[in-house]
């Protein structure tokens, strides 16, 4: 065997440039299971000698040893007495053989091939979205929307939480398969912890956990909006529920807000739902007042109307005190509650939970279960230990300091350089919706804007009425 | 105040025990932050000196003082000089107050509330589904499908991943929100290490992460099947899958399997899609044979339907060599390939993939950014370190040698017992389907199997032609 073969990556697949240069032998090892799966190292052969390796790639013999005993222990190599180290042949077993060449695939394709236009029941790729730069990190002034600021994450606080969840003791239960149902200690912290800030009692089998806020909206929407159902929402308002709700009918009526959010009049008349983004109105982040709200409820009632709530960054309220969740006010089970840790904690983990009465979370539960069983048990049993030892209040708590300086700065230097912006009076939130002059071309000031270094969003993509402004 | 307020729990929510006696101040830390949040401290009083809450609790002055002044770096308690530990108001701030009573609920609820049964589009709680008894692992012999022996996963090297993707430097891409992104270390991780050990060659645009193989085959669903659609599957065959079609068709036609599984032959004409899983058939584990397969790939060119693979138990063939999937025979696009690593690593964890054409997975890229938007961030990245350190190759070889002994074992107690139990000749996967005597009530035998401690599965659930054996 060609020694050639072996020689130490600068940096492994994957692992942190540091620690990675800490330790030889994990690099040792991560090469030669490189060498072994790709079958690059004859079965019939032995590796080279411990010392030759050693030589090779110039580190001790020990730590060559130490390698080589820890791949014969997970089953990569076997030892052979007086002869050395060999590839086991069983670790290359339970592989099938490629059949097909690669390179027949694009002309066979190109002969038949499937009619892949006809065959679509849905076509969601043609809907028009939110596109944000994916690379919004590298630029120096990125004012990005519903992304986190990694260094206000406690991060420790969340390794420790992780580490606790997986212990062995606790892994019988984060392993399995749980069908339908929920990590009872998360259901539990969101019931005691999350919705008692909101204002909301809940029982256990009124809440179900979800994929994010969103996972909610489209599990309400595949129970109960089908070809002929009318439903209002906002204008502006949030893409992603508007594309959810189009996916399934035509008659989705979007109504323009004012200054203080939804208006509740006669064109919410005649609609089976409504989705509304009370807390802060997605995208201007105007905060509907307790008098709207008790018309909402009111209306609801008398036109046989049901309320979808995203109660969207409720925890970002600067100015004053928060007003509770439309929920906590419906005492005729009329609105139904989505609620996300993706603004608090960080929208990677896709942490949402919705609220309402037993009999829709029962069915949103089945159809959960088709759908995707339910969160990772992992992740759930995490976000529980960090809900239940407070870390999460102590996060929100200093969220709540360091955005409202932002704001607070933010506004200041709008008052100052664009006197004429006409902001929406907002209340709180994680964004500034600005309004522009007549006849500014928003896409091309971001693009310009964005080759200074500085990133924003164009509203454009919220209006969903035929002439958007 | 009373210091009967205060007095340490035998044990915390959801930690583990032996950890939680390991750690007074994190029992004195849980417990302060509980009477916290449940305004249970009054704000204007200040707690009880260190001193005296040492001697109340029966600690060290020291062990107090610690969790005081973590407390106030957390911004749950704040200092005064001279005067002692006060609650910091700001962190019972941003919080709403309950309006609605909880006992007027009921009342007003049954006086109007929403007439759910005319509003429910779709009915997935009325749908029969396999039930697992959740506490099977308390039994002493459970024989249960689709859950995993915690005491095979190396949980080690697991929470090594779980460390290493938690890094600070890695941080900032896993708590972002991707949109409809996955991570390119796991579609990497898929296309080089898990593809491949079934001869699939695809490129990253060709891979899509899901929650789960089961929400792959939901997706697939939602793009392709609508009313008129026609799909056979297999008889008896996985009902999750049967579910899942026949929310959107009354037209799934079950094909009752033969001793090499799903026959090719007429009864597929005139199919759109046909459901099959050929590594191990689902729940008879029997394998599909090459000749089949090819019989199949043809058909589908000559009859114009697509072929849904779910490649379920792949990595579990003890008696031979494992025969590719039918992705990798397929040279026209007719396939679509769900895979899955619950098998191998844990249910729970809900990490899948689907590959196919890359149209198709455009299309089912976008329907998921509105369903869920993306897999967990940060069990991706874990999953990528997982694979790309050898740890899963690692743990197939071990599951692959304790289970074939099981089956083996397994095979020999019934060949004595039950000599009469006619099985179907299995050559893998980690479930026996054993076929009773005519007449046998194998739901009335399960819940007198369970009283003896033995816990079995009934596969009645299985069928879903009208008339089932």
């Amino acid at each position: 065997m060609r020694d050639s073969l072996f020689h130490l990556p600068e940096q492994g697949p994957g692992q942190e440039p540091r620690q990675e240069h800490g330790s030889i032998q994990t690099r040792i090892r991560g090469m030669l299971i490189s060498a072994i799966l790709d079958a690059r190292i004859p079965t019939g052969t032995p590796l080279p000698s411990c010392r030759r390796m050693a030589k090779t790639l110039g580190v001790s013999r020990n730590t060559v040893v130490l390698a080589y005993q820890g791949l014969v222990d997970d089953g990569f190599l076997t030892a052979r007495e007086r002869s050395g180290f060999y590839v086991n042949r069983e670790i290359l077993e339970g592989r099938a053989r490629t059949e097909s060449k690669p390179t027949d695939k694009p002309a066979a394709a190109a002969k038949t091939g499937a009619d892949w236009a006809r065959r679509f029941i849905l076509r969601p790729g043609l809907q028009i979205n939110n596109q944000k730069p994916l690379d919004w990190q590298s630029y120096p002034y990125p004012f990005i929307y519903g992304q986190v600021d990694p260094s206000l994450f406690p991060i420790a606080a969340w390794r420790e939480c992780s580490r606790q969840a997986l212990g062995r003791l606790a892994m019988g239960e984060w392993t399995c398969d749980n069908l339908c149902y929920d990590d009872p200690m998360l259901v539990e912290q969101i019931r005691i912890r999350l919705l008692p800030r909101r204002g909301i009692l809940a029982t256990d089998e009124e809440i179900l956990i979800t994929l994010g806020a969103q996972n909610g909206l489209y599990l309400l929407a595949s129970l109960l909006v089908g070809e002929s159902t009318r439903l209002a929402m906002e204008e502006p308002g949030y893409t992603d529920a508007y594309n959810i709700f189009s996916l399934r009918t035509p008659h989705v009526r979007p109504i323009p807000v004012d200054e203080e959010g939804l208006p509740v009049d006669r064109r919410l008349d005649g609609c089976d739902y409504v989705f509304v983004t009370p807390s802060h109105h997605y995208p201007t982040t105007v905060t509907l007042p307790l008098a709207r709200r008790r018309a909402l409820l009111e209306k609801a009632e008398a036109c046989d109307f049901l309320i979808i709530e995203d109660d969207y960054e409720s925890e970002t309220s600067y100015v004053s005190e928060p007003i509770p969740a439309l929920k906590s006010l419906d005492t005729a089970e009329r609105v139904i509650y989505a609620g996300s840790l993706s603004k608090s904690m960080f929208p990677g983990l896709r942490m949402g939970y919705l609220v309402g009465p037993r009999r829709l979370i029962d069915e949103a539960r089945a159809l959960r279960r088709l759908m995707l069983r339910h969160a990772p048990s992992n992740n759930q049993r995490t976000t529980a230990l960090f809900l239940g030892q407070g870390h999460h209040d102590t996060l929100v708590h200093r969220l709540h300091r360091v955005y409202r300086e932002r704001w607070r700065r933010m506004g200041e230097a709008l008052a100052l350089y664009l006197p004429d912006s006409l902001q929406v009076p907002s209340f709180g939130g994680t964004s500034y919706w600005v309004r522009g002059p007549q006849g500014l071309d928003a896409d091309r000031l971001a693009i310009e804007a964005m080759g200074e270094g500085v990133v924003i969003e164009p509203g454009g993509i919220h209006f969903h009425s035929p002439n958007p402004p």
